[in-house]
């Protein structure tokens, strides 16, 4: 037996007992990490609906187009696949059999909320009336959130990957190079550093009064002498990603943007230290949050600490206030506190975290203090 | 009046036209095409839900995180916004506010199979019990379908990117080389030749047998002389996309390789020739289908003939049988058809066409025949 048919063995067994748990008797992906995790098998989101269902018990089974149908013949384990053809007037026939050989019809089928759309729950809806969908919400994060040896490596790589392009890019930041400039070169040097084409996401770089905007966009904006400039960044390696913030000054700054980067880079820290086994999430927050509440900008760090990472840039855990899961080994996520003054520029410090059997570890490991580029 | 300001009141009026087309008193969305097309906002989808609605009469409301509030502060337009924390327990009550604030319960509310997820509709659906949520499928498809000269202009540019991208790539092409090589060579000229980092999906790059299949994913396969080679790729400029394949011969190719690349190229040409105003779609694909089945070839195009193709890579019109929405001006997608002999190799030629007064311009120009690159 394979590596990869034993892992997909694993991860069958694991949602049986998951589905056994919850009280459901199938689930129900549309394409997405989750199906990927348990099959191998990527698709575009796309008008065309794609559905794998996995009865407990029972084969999974799979309804996709025609020309997909060659993603199925070679996987490793025993699936049923519909392949239905161009015409959509076709298309709930062959749902109808699938539901038919998945056995869902008068069952309790687990959907995801983030990621099943209206097209697909429709068709399902429609194949199987007597089913109830119930939404898995976290009682299936379990499934992906702890990460096993693989799972992390390839996290590390990708990490890795990160470093290698931001520490490739910073030679070309100086004043009067735009933000979308920067977010261009970083992304070539990702690529070039080997990660895979779809990102997490795509580069954020934000200087000056636009650094106080958490979820900035690049703009045409010239960096200017006194700005700061966050770059938050992530690379994909194995299927697997990276995310990471780091803060730079352009030439010299006001006090203030130095002392709350000091500020930040403690509260950085201490949401990394506080971080381990049956640690609630919510204790990372705090301890990252105590920092910058006890310097007076309590005010100003206005989102969470951080979130899962794996498969998808953001999943759970959640690291915020409220969120009582105890971290517990393999578990990956972000820890990314900041300050953002309006309309004057933020600092953000974000680093990638897996717990372990004694602490946590950080996988990125690039400076955090207020690194000065050229004005 | 800024451009801006003015292209966003009348795609308002447009859209509070078409809802009172279809009898609906509302618009609901989430992050997407629609979304940006109506407001140039941009969100990524994620685990924190963003919905828009859109009133008949009266300015449209939406419910964001708190720290994406600056995006709204800065619109050209009037919009309620009702920003939550980062507690999703206060989620439901914020999702009232806004509902009440549109007045959507009891009324008729649109929302888009596609794009709309579970998460939000859930939100929704509770926020406004008495509404009829109704799928808005292709009746709201008018509103993105015919292009403005601005939004041409974006996709000739995205056309030209990906030309000058693949044209820098092909001198790095020869046999030896990997799928993945190319594709991420390929992506790096994207990138260089102006591409926006979102591309509309990661270059197809497909050799030998892995050519047969259309939607093959770039392998560690090294090209091998006599294979067939099919890139299928694209750009992103200011938003709107391009989509384009051509093939190629690694040295000399078996005769039937060149045979089907003839034919194929005669039914590329066909299916272009054929577009044009008060054509329906279906006649596209009738007329590049006819040449492949004539020549005996019918049963290996497996596939319709083409998409839309505008801020998304797959969306309205579709050039395949049965559709009989009669094309117009503005109007623009793909000519794709293609060949694929199992477990030997295909042939895909696809350009990206505009519907003009007149008839059809296909915005890509690169040479349509076999062309051979160094064994």
């Amino acid at each position: 037996m394979s590596d990869m048919t034993s892992s997909f063995v694993t991860r069958h067994a694991r949602l049986a007992e998951a589905l056994n748990q919850h009280g459901l008797d199938a689930l129900a992906l549309n394409p997405g990490p989750t199906l990927t995790y348990l099959t191998g098998l990527h698709f575009h989101l796309m008008e065309r609906p794609v559905i794998a269902l996995f009865p407990l018990g029972n084969p999974p089974v799979i309804v996709l187009p025609e020309l997909e149908t060659a993603k199925v013949a070679g996987l490793p384990f025993k699936v049923q696949a519909f392949p239905y053809g161009e015409d959509p007037a076709s298309w709930p026939g062959v749902f109808e059999q699938a539901a038919l050989a998945a056995n869902i019809n008068g069952g309790k089928v687990g959907v995801e909320p983030t990621r099943m759309r209206l097209l697909e729950y429709r068709y399902l809806k429609h194949a199987a009336p007597q089913a109830r969908f119930l939404h898995t919400d976290e009682s299936l994060a379990d499934l992906r959130m702890r990460k096993d040896p693989g799972e992390i490596a390839a996290m590390r790589k990708a990490v890795e990957i990160a470093q290698h392009a931001l520490q490739a890019t910073l030679p070309f930041i100086h004043a009067g190079v735009t933000e979308k400039e920067i977010a261009a070169e970083l992304t070539m040097q990702l690529l070039r550093a080997g990660s895979e084409p779809e990102f997490p996401f795509s580069p954020i770089v934000s200087g000056g009064p636009n650094s106080a905007n958490p979820h900035a966009t690049p703009t045409e904006r010239p960096l200017q002498p006194g700005d700061l400039l966050v770059i938050d960044w992530g690379a994909a390696y194995d299927g697997y990603v990276s995310d990471l913030t780091r803060t730079f000054a352009i030439g010299p700054v006001a006090d203030e943007f130095a002392q709350i980067a000091r500020i930040v880079a403690q509260a950085n820290a201490a949401g990394r230290q506080a971080a381990g086994p049956e640690i609630a999430a919510e204790e990372v927050d705090r301890a990252a949050r105590g920092v910058i509440e006890a310097a007076g900008y309590g005010a100003y760090f206005i989102h969470r600490t951080g979130h899962g990472l794996g498969m998808e840039g953001h999943e759970p855990p959640y690291m915020r206030a409220g969120n009582t899961l105890p971290l517990q080994a393999g578990m990956t996520f972000t820890v990314e506190p900041g300050i953002y003054l309006p309309g004057r520029g933020g600092v953000r410090i974000e680093d990638n975290v897996v717990i372990t059997a004694e602490g946590a570890e950080s996988l990125s490991d690039l400076p955090r203090e207020l690194l000065t580029l050229p004005a």
